[in-house]
């Protein structure tokens, strides 16, 4: 079971489609904003933002066929309802800027993770969504550190980034990983 | 397979009860306003709003039983849950007023697509929602033109209504449809 | 079928540990406060609140099982589901003190409704569910009447606590009944 270049090339367009998408909202909002104008920019994004995005797509769904274990049937009804979830979750974290803080996280934890169990996918998903939400993080980190990007001033409190931030790549961990089964094993209902 | 009068009248009642729930929260945080006062009031509502709510709500009902490929096994649950949610998302449009209207209008939008995917009804409801979300839009266009009817102004971008619009109406296709079914046929779940 | 000393003590710490994840986000969005400085405190609320939550929540689940019918097979993917949505209800409610009350209220019934739906029980879980709404909120309204704690000027609208608290205690009694029929049967999936 593996994935054709073709459908690297689906997550990879997954993952950056969905980044801008909800970037713009953050830029917008906001929320974070870019602190070079050095680069190409799409839409609200540099360019370099939708190709991490895509590529960290693609490497959660190698990460996930690498741990074996795919599920026997699974549907794109989760795939759909996953991406629009996630992509809801980002444009959500966007309209929470001069919330409270602290409800504002729970509630984003508590809404990723009912995505994430409602979506299935067991404890290799679960293991991918651990590690996208460290990375994604940790890389978001890293950006706010070199002067690339930062989050506004209330809300910068997790070492430069949103505390919110980790849900957020929690739930694409996940979701990405119900893709790549997807994408891997042909689908029968729906 | 067809509706009773009785049950057409059902699919009216909870279009109509839904458009004055929802209704009273737009003009409520003055998403929207009635621009005459010259006819009678429910509620909020000048009398003809939730008419034309009640009366498309039989519309889409009438549109999707004439589509045939009725489920066979609908559940009344789905039903209960495809109205909490259309009426939760109208509810939700009330308190994005002041928000970034591109992040809102994606986080709408996100959410139609998982209410639409979870309450399932396959290509009929899809036909009726997208119908539902080309039909109420344009409606709300044309009371915006000839003044009956107003969104607040740093949101009026779609034709003079919201852009979050056509999602709202979208996901209530969807749930008129499935219900139209759970009429139609005796349900056995539940 | 019956809950052991064990179960009680689980079914307690979720409520209390749930009450204070959701009454912190309360306190600094000053949704409610605490009137008194003479009890000791734990993070921000008064130590008899998370006793209040989690002695509420072993209440339901004895109520549940004295009510007979356990679902045959329950998933702890819908206890996971449940605890999460409701704290994530509890939160959303701590973003709603500045919102037009009225959609703010509609929402978090709206969401309740799907939350029960969706985590299921039937009508046992119905009747947990309506006696917790009914019961925890006269709680809130007296400990309002007695000055221990309050809530914020513009949303104390049903006799002293907000609108929208019934809707939360709703969701609560749903998915505490759940986890008591969790906790007694063993699951047999996930």
């Amino acid at each position: 079971m593996r994935l054709s270049p073709a459908h690297l090339a689906i997550l990879f367009a997954i993952g950056a489609i969905g980044g801008l998408i909800g970037d713009q909202g953050h830029v917008k909002s906001g929320t974070t904003q870019y602190l070079s104008d050095a680069v190409p920019f799409i839409w609200e994004s540099a360019l370099w933002f939708p190709l991490l995005v895509g590529l960290g797509t693609v490497a959660v769904g190698v990460t996930r066929l690498r741990l074996g274990n795919l599920t026997p049937n699974p549907s794109w009804n989760d795939g759909i309802v996953g991406i629009a979830a996630v992509i809801g979750l980002y444009a959500l974290t966007a309209l929470l800027r001069g919330e409270p803080l602290s409800p504002a996280t729970v509630l984003c934890f508590a809404i990723a993770i009912v995505i994430c169990a409602r979506i299935g996918g067991g404890r290799p998903a679960l293991i991918c969504g651990v590690l996208a939400a460290i990375t994604g993080t940790a890389a978001e980190v890293v950006l706010v550190e070199i002067d690339a990007a930062s989050y506004a001033e209330e809300i910068d409190t997790l070492g430069g980034v949103a505390p919110w931030l980790p849900a957020l790549y929690l739930a694409f961990g996940f979701v990405a990983a119900r893709l790549a089964e997807l994408l891997a094993e042909p689908t029968r209902d729906r």
